[in-house]
């Protein structure tokens, strides 16, 4: 990138551009082609998302809550909302990208001292950059700090899904894995220990281009027609910042192509309570059936306290409970257990967030 | 707003929706109403930079890079600058405002278990809002986030006009000043001094809306289907910094409205280095009239460091250089240190910035 | 608080005293008002962290990285781990407190232009304040940043513990509780569902006052003798962070003191990879007794990774291997797989943590 | 730095320690180095703070608050103030990089589960370092926080240091100026043109040492017993931090020691007002002599206000003034108009900084 910048740059210099003029340009252009890696980056991942959401569209998890088992959901659910989010961040990213199109040939405070407006148009027009509609010695960088919390915005989903995925992949629950080639070692004390070091990696690298964004604020107040203090600044962190973003989504389209899911576990982990998860849709269907509310949330908080601290399957005692069955009968206690019921939306959740057809 | 969020939130209740659902969607609401304020804050504050921006249109000012004196411009660039600035914070925060007017009524994970889409689509068109294409307990807070990165950019924006006061109010500068009530006390022990005290107010309430953005980014990954650490964080960052980005452009919209200009101030420091800000024009004319840039180089420079350390006029000693004059005749040297030639353009950077045709 | 400081600078300016004097040297006692409540809510804390440590010091528990389970560790180790932390907190905080007990009666610029050193030092006495060595209209701000970022590294080690009994409190996991009052009601959808709220609310609260660290840090370089952009930052971030770490110190003890642990859990827990966490020591055990470590290597690998795959007990397999049993024997093999192996230096550990004897 | 480290590491391979324990305590060794550079540099620019404060010590300059001209101050004040705020730094400085001079051989969770506590303490020993009372398999990342921390209040105060000089060289102010080699050329444009772009780079740097500060903290509450995502943040921001600091102590002691200060243009600034900085001083004695004070401050702001705004002498306009006269004699209102008055008390409070004797 820097040298494509230098040539461009030197090119310049013949016209008899001033040097600030040139930087800013420059940095444009170089920008501009950071910001095309990363675009096609967060489509490449959002590809990869698509497609596993639909794999995964029908296969039952449980859905947690404070990190409390709550009610089913299913795996594919999760993908699609990974998936809404980024479609969210390519948006900003693009807005905030546009506003970082601008060249500005406008000379030492911005007021075309010595070359005339005809001249950055031109120019800019070369370069597919539209002229800064004013500048002062520098392109204004409230730009440039919204550009960086786009990239702020992106790392943030990526860690999001990174730090889910460390979740599922605990030793307890187990429901998801990094990829991890056959050749690989493990720890090399526990030789059967995989740990999801991509994703805390990306977990980590999430803090850093955050971080960055608190320092581009900064920049935005220079003094009068410009002070250089940003300069060093976006040295760092334009770089640091786009990189960065640019390796999380390769990583992230490397872990999510390659996740390694286990179904079975997941379906273990939704009968792990042993019903409780239930205990909302049976209170619903008691009231429905007739009970008092009030009877019914007794009733079914009894065993479901119980059933929490001692083990003993909920459904089971709820079957058994002759209050329950005057209002409830086997197979509609049955109904008030099915994971079914909860899942009756899922396609039409999908068509809002995937709105055209897709080949899947 | 807190009281009309309750009443509503208590009409939910009777169509038997979940207190998440709740919450989220009535802070919908809320931001909504927020946000509306801030809009016209933005608003009012433009109005009246563009009114300012034409009435110092052709107001001579120096240009300072670094704090040195660079070329003149005027001032009103200044304040067309900052109007455009505040043009791409309208439509960002339009753009981030927009994400926020979303609803949930989706029930504890999101998929809709005990109430159907429907419902959350009738309820959200009452309320004029969007309903979240898919969510999981709660609407995802990547959008608090970039509503929180909007604000900060106000801001930002609002501090870079409001240090830029404070310079211009300096003791040795006097160009501008903060309005002063004609009955106001100046300092108890200094009765003359006034203070930039609601620029200084600005400036410093701009850090505490760009260090909440910092706490907004971390409530992004929450843990799986939620986790409620958000909460407590959007309690005091949500309301804190739409209630100061307000007050903020309130406080501006006055400060500029009624901001003090001396224009005489202007033209003297225009003319307090003697004209050595026109030494970069001079070379320039030189080279243009035959003289080697080395030469002149030498030339300009020989008379500029004389002048700047002595306090003797530069373009008297220019006009007393036989070397030079073999180059340049009086008029031909008064025409260098003309300030017009670098005002040519002002009226073509306004029409850029205030593109549509305005009374004034 | 405030009412205390009013009073006290109304007898100041009976002194003449000038308002920023007054200001500045009120903020001190403050300050120092709520640092003591601090420190003292950080003895609370230590205390019901050494109580507990001392408590479940032999409770045996796995001990987990990147999620995944390692070895064998004690619950008492990670009290006493906070415990540790907390020390080194507490001596940091009293550092950072110690440096705003400073007074400052220097008058408009720090020169003591009206009022004399003596008066300062006589005033700063009878307060219990050291006078500010030198001192500008105020006194340097390095000295609040310090402060928030010893509130705001309270603030993490908290987090730290919230997060961890979060972790803990997982359906999947269940190994610790939050405090539950008998009486108190479980989520209203589902009855059993006890969420760690407060331990959520601790981990959000942490941003804030990390966030607040920030806008503290830009208020060090004011302008010359003083400009007043501090004052607005420092009427949000200064009772703000005190009052949130104090209150989260307070949740803290209160979470700590009624922490329900189950000690069978934690010991199913350990259980759970059906000695797959030994491992490590089978591979040092059987180097130690003659075979080859990449020997040792594979066969460990090969068990451990069909164990975890399958689910076949690690420990039964290495029993029935013969290449295993030629160079350990039965006795020798449960050895490799004591949990009590790991945990000989514990006491060793909490003599070096708590390292006066307790009555413990 | 990095082969030194692994050189050592390679030597403790060969004691069999794990991974985990040569990263955590290689770091410290690193950290080490780089901290007794930093230490080095303190003192450094320490010892040229204190020749320069002494040098300048009385010379007189004018106090600004607000950026508006207030009392006299001396610019040898200015220099012992940030000397003093250096030595706060200093001492900061060298208690967080002793909290991370621990070492740590304790294993995969640090129960010393392989090799016992005395083996930690002799490694330790050996390399200077002490053993950590406790750790988990990680050294607790509390105090890495607090190491950043204190590198970003260094950064802070050299930000300080840098701004206020970038308000002294300010064309209408030039009391102060950067080091200018003879040779060296000025801006390209305007040969006379020299700017302060060393203390805009400092202040630039800052806000990055400030921002990776954000990223620390955000590292201390890792999961259980360790997860890996503060290793991607501290491969850059400590490298980053140390770095950093070390440049900008560097690049200010070079600032202060080559620091070009014009008295005579210090002088002149304090006349600038035409004695409107002295009102203070003459309401307190006309106060003195018996005026009421409402009458005193109604004559003084009267006078000063038409001063302020005319440009006409204070000083004259009060010594015509017959109420005035009424109190005051020629030689009692010379004395109200006198600097010296200010700076009886220099010479204390640079004993009160500068506590030892030195030589100058």
């Amino acid at each position: 990138m820097r040298s494509a910048g230098a040539e461009e740059a030197s090119r310049w210099l013949h016209y008899g551009l001033t040097s600030n003029d040139i930087v800013d340009t420059a940095q444009a252009l170089l920008v501009g082609q950071a910001s095309e890696l990363i675009e096609n980056g967060i489509a490449g991942l959002a590809e990869v998302l698509e497609r596993r959401a639909f794999e995964f569209k029908d296969t039952v998890q449980i859905g947690r809550t404070h990190g409390i088992h709550a009610e089913p959901i299913t795996f594919g659910l999760k993908l699609a909302l990974w998936y809404d989010e980024l479609q969210r961040n390519l948006h900003r990213f693009r807005e905030a990208s546009l506003e970082m199109r601008v060249g500005k040939i406008s000379g030492a405070v911005g007021t075309f001292g010595h070359i005339g407006p005809e001249a950055e148009e031109r120019i800019c027009a070369r370069l597919h950059l539209e002229p800064a509609p004013i500048a002062s010695q520098v392109i204004s960088r409230d730009r440039h700090a919204h550009y960086l919390s786009a990239l702020a915005l992106i790392a943030a989903t990526l860690e999001k899904i990174a730090l889910e995925i460390r979740h599922l992949q605990r030793t307890e629950v187990r429901e998801a894995e990094e990829p991890f080639a056959p050749g690989q070692k493990g720890s090399s004390a526990m030789p059967h220990k995989r740990n999801p070091v991509t994703c805390e990696q990306i977990c980590g690298l999430a803090r850093v281009v955050r971080s960055n964004l608190q320092a581009a604020f900064e920049d935005i107040p220079l003094w009068h027609e410009r002070d250089i203090s940003h300069s060093s600044v976006e040295r760092i962190i334009l770089p640091d910042s786009t990189i960065l973003v640019d390796y999380m989504l390769a990583k992230t389209q490397w872990l999510i192509s390659g996740l390694r899911i286990s179904a079975a576990r997941m379906q273990q982990n939704v009968e792990l309570t042993k019903g409780l998860i239930f205990s909302g849709q049976l209170l619903l269907d008691l009231s429905a059936a007739g009970m008092l509310r009030e009877d019914a949330y007794k009733v079914v908080q009894g065993h479901a306290m119980e059933s929490w601290e001692s083990g003993i399957g909920f459904q089971a005692a709820i079957e058994a409970d002759p209050e329950v069955r005057k209002y409830l009968n086997q197979n509609q206690i049955a109904e008030s257990f099915s994971v079914r019921r909860y899942l009756i939306h899922v396609d039409r959740i999908f068509q809002r967030v995937f709105r055209t057809t897709t080949a899947y």
